[in-house]
C-alpha cells in the first residue's frame, strides 16, 4: 500500500462515512426526534461488522481493512492506523472544545441539589456497576485474562457512571433553557459525574499497569498535571485572552498565530497525558477547561468546531463501530446479560437521578426531565469503552454489550426530553 | 508500532512542528516583514534533512522515522504515511477554501491587460523551464529514467509557470487593494496562469502514464470532470446556498449538516480526481470554484479556514520539507545550476510580467509590483514538486533546486512589495 493508495482509500472511506453518518442522520432527527451523536453512533455499527460486514463482508473487508500481511507478519493495516489518528485527533478537538465551554460557574450556588443528583448518578450506577463486574469476573469472554476482580470492578463503575455532559449541555442550550434553575442544577450535576467518572477511569488505567512504577506515573502524573494547570496554568492562559484584546501579532489575521500557538499547547498536553499514561482526552478537557472564558476562546469555539464534528468525530463513530460486533452477542444468555445491563445502567444513572432531584425538592416531571438527561451515554461512553478495548481490559464481547447500553440510553433521551418537555410547556400556557 | 504508540508520536511531531513553525513565522513577520507561508516553507525545510536532521540525526530519524522493516521487509513508517494523509487532508481542503475565494467575476472587464500579463508569465517561464529540462534531459540524477525529454519539459516549464494565487490574493486584500485597477490585473492575470499551470500538470501527469488506456481516462475524466462540474455540478451545489438561506434541516445547529454534506461532497471530488490519475487537489479546487459565492460558501470559508491553515497545512510543509536534502546540492556544479533555475524563474516570470504590465499601460512602479507578485511561487509549486517526486517524475536532487527556486521567490515578494507600495504612498501623498 503506497501512501497514494491510502489517501485514495481514506477519501473513499471518508465519503461513505459521511454519507452514511448524514443519511442516518437526517431520518432520526427527521423521523424520531433524535440527535445527532446518536445517529452517528448506530451509523458507525451500520458500518461495522455488524450490519455493512455482514450483508457485504468482501466490500466492507475492502474499503476498512483490519490487518495486512507484510513478509509473512501479521500487521494492523496502514489504513486502520490513519482512521485512528484521525479519530483520536478529532476526540482531542472535541474534548478541549467541551473544556472550552465548560464554565465552572455553573456549580457555584446551586451546590447543593447539584450535589446531590450528581452523588447519586455516581454511587449507584457505580456499585450496580461494580457489582456485575464481581459477579462475571472470571468470564474471559468478557474481561480480558490478567484483569483483577477490582480492575473490572472500577472499570465497570465508572463507565456505567458516565453522563454524556456534551449533549446534555446542547440539549439544555437548544431549548434555551441553560440558565433556568432546571438547566444550572442538570448542567452542574452532568458535569460533576463526568469529571468523577472520567478520574475513576484514570484511576482505573492507572491500576491496570502491572509495573508500579508505570501506575505511579500514571496517577502521580496525573495529579500534577492537573494541580500544575489549575495553578500555574491558568494563569499563563489568561495571557492568550490578553495578547488576543492587544491585536494578536500586528501582521497575522486576526487570531490565526495565536490559534497555532493554542494547537500547539493542545498537542502538547495531549502528548504529555498520554505518555503518562492516562488518556489525551483528559489532557485536552482540562486544558479546555482552564482557559479563560471570554473573546479568544470563544473564537477558538467558533472556528474549529465545524470540521471537528463534522468531518473528524464521525471517524471515531465508525472506528468505534468496527470494533462493535453485533454478531458476538448470540445466544439467549448473552441477550439477557445485556440486557441486566442496560436495565443496570437505566435504573443506576435515570431512576437515582430522578429520586435525588425529586428529594431536593424538584417536581415529578423536573425530575423526570434530569433523570433522563443524565442517564444518557452519548460519545463519552464510547470514549471509554474505546480505551478500555485498546487498553485490554475488555473483550470485544463485553464492549459490543456496552455499546448497546451506550446507544440504547442516549436513543431513549431525546424524544423522552421532549415529550415531558412538551408537557411542561402544556402545563404552563395551561 | 501500536496505533497509540503511533497516536503518542503524532501529538509530539505536531508539538514539534507547530512550535517551529510559529517560532520562523514570528521572526519572519517580525523582522523581516515576511508572510507565514514562506516562515512555514523555511520551517519544513529546517526540520527536515537540511538542518534538523544534520544537527541531531538521531532525534529526527527517531521523530520522523521514514522507514521501517517487518519481517525483513522494509515498508514506508506508518508514521510517515500518517503525516502524508493529513498533509493531503489538509491540502484538499486548503484548494477547496483557495476555490471558494476565486470568483470568476475578476477577469470580466479587466481581460486585455490581464491576459497579456498571464500570457507573459505562463510563455516565457514554460519556454525557459522547458529549455533547461531538454538541456538536462539526460541527466538521471534530476529526472527518474523513464521520463521522456517531452515529459521533462513540460513538468518544469509547467512548475516554472506556477504563480503563488492565494498568496498574491492575500497581500492584495491584507493592503486592501483588491478592487483598485492594479489589484482586478494582478488577481486575474494570477488566477489565470495558475489555471493553465495546473491544466498543464495534469496533462503532464496523464501523458506520463506508460499506459495509453490511463492517460485516456486521467485527460478523458478530467474534462469530464471540469465540464461535469460547470455545466451540471454548479446548478446542483446552488441547492447549498439556497437550502442554507432556507435555515437548514430544522433540527441542526446552523449549517452543521449541509457542512457535513458538502465535506462528503469534497471527498467525493477528491477521491474521483486522484483516482482518474489527476490530482485530488484539482478536484478540490474546481469545487469550490464552482460554488455558489454567497452566505454559505462564506460560512463555510469562516468554519474551516483556521483548522487548515494553523493545523493541517504546517504538516504539509513538513513533510516536503522532509524531502528536501539541501546537502543533495554538494558541488560548486549543483549550486551553479540551482542559481541558473532561480534566475530563470525569476527572469521568465517576474520580469515578463513586469514589462507585460508596463507593456499595457501600468507605471514603471505598478509593473514592478506586478512582477513581484507574480513572481511568488509559494505553497503552490510546493504542491507541483511533490506530486512531481512522488509521482516519479524528478530526483530527490531537482526537487531540493526547485524548492530552493519557490523559496527565494517567495522569500523576494513581501519586502520588495512592501517597499515599493510604500514608495507608492509615498509618492501619492507627496
Amino acid at each position: 500500500m503506497s501512501n497514494f493508495d491510502l489517501v485514495l482509500r481514506l477519501f473513499l472511506q471518508l465519503t461513505v462515512i459521511l454519507a452514511v453518518c448524514r443519511a442516518i442522520g437526517w431520518i432520526g432527527t427527521r423521523f424520531f426526534g433524535q440527535t445527532q451523536v446518536v445517529s452517528e453512533m448506530i451509523a458507525g455499527v451500520l458500518l461495522g461488522p455488524s450490519l455493512f460486514g455482514l450483508v457485504a463482508p468482501e466490500v466492507q473487508a475492502w474499503l476498512f481493512p483490519i490487518k495486512a500481511t507484510v513478509g509473512g507478519v501479521t500487521i494492523t493495516h496502514p489504513s486502520m492506523s490513519i482512521l485512528y489518528v484521525l479519530a483520536q485527533l478529532g476526540l482531542v478537538l472535541y474534548m478541549f472544545i467541551v473544556g472550552l465551554e465548560f464554565n465552572p460557574e455553573y456549580i457555584r450556588g446551586r451546590a447543593k441539589s447539584a450535589g446531590l443528583i450528581s452523588g447519586a448518578g455516581i454511587v449507584v450506577p457505580f456499585a450496580l456497576g461494580a457489582l456485575i463486574a464481581f459477579v462475571l469476573r472470571g468470564n474471559a469472554d468478557l474481561f480480558q485474562p490478567g484483569l483483577s476482580g477490582w480492575g473490572a470492578a472500577l472499570f465497570m463503575g465508572a463507565s456505567m457512571s458516565i453522563t454524556a455532559f456534551p449533549m446534555l449541555a446542547r440539549i439544555l442550550y437548544e431549548k434555551d433553557i441553560t440558565n433556568t434553575r432546571l438547566g444550572v442544577v442538570t448542567l452542574a450535576a452532568g458535569s460533576i459525574d463526568d469529571a468523577i467518572a472520567w478520574c475513576l477511569l484514570a484511576v482505573v488505567l492507572a491500576s491496570f499497569q502491572s509495573n508500579p512504577q508505570i501506575a505511579m506515573m500514571a496517577i502521580g502524573g496525573g495529579i500534577a498535571y492537573g494541580l500544575f494547570m489549575v495553578v500555574v496554568g491558568r494563569g499563563w492562559l489568561r495571557g492568550f485572552e490578553w495578547w488576543h484584546q492587544r491585536g494578536g501579532s500586528a501582521a497575522d489575521e486576526p487570531g490565526v498565530g495565536l490559534f497555532t500557538l493554542l494547537m500547539m499547547v493542545l498537542m502538547l498536553c495531549a502528548w504529555f497525558t498520554d505518555y503518562i499514561g492516562i488518556y489525551a482526552v483528559f489532557g485536552a478537557f482540562i486544558l479546555g477547561a482552564c482557559m479563560p472564558k471570554g473573546q479568544f476562546s470563544a473564537l477558538v469555539i467558533e472556528k474549529s468546531e465545524m470540521v471537528t464534528t463534522s468531518l473528524l468525530l464521525p471517524v471515531f463513530f465508525v472506528y468505534s463501530g468496527l470494533n462493535t460486533q453485533l454478531g458476538l452477542v448470540n445466544t439467549a444468555g448473552l441477550w439477557s446479560l445485556t440486557a441486566i445491563i442496560v436495565l443496570a445502567a437505566i435504573g443506576g444513572k435515570g431512576v437515582a437521578c430522578l429520586l435525588a432531584a425529586k428529594i431536593s425538592g424538584e417536581s415529578w416531571r423536573n425530575a423526570l426531565i434530569v433523570g433522563t438527561l443524565m442517564n444518557a451515554r452519548g460519545l463519552m461512553e464510547l470514549i471509554i469503552l474505546n480505551i478500555g478495548l485498546e487498553k485490554k481490559l475488555i473483550t470485544p464481547m463485553l464492549f459490543t454489550m456496552m455499546v448497546t447500553m451506550a446507544v440504547v440510553t442516549t436513543l431513549m433521551a431525546s424524544p423522552l426530553f421532549q415529550l415531558l418537555y412538551r408537557r411542561q410547556e402544556a402545563d404552563a400556557t395551561a
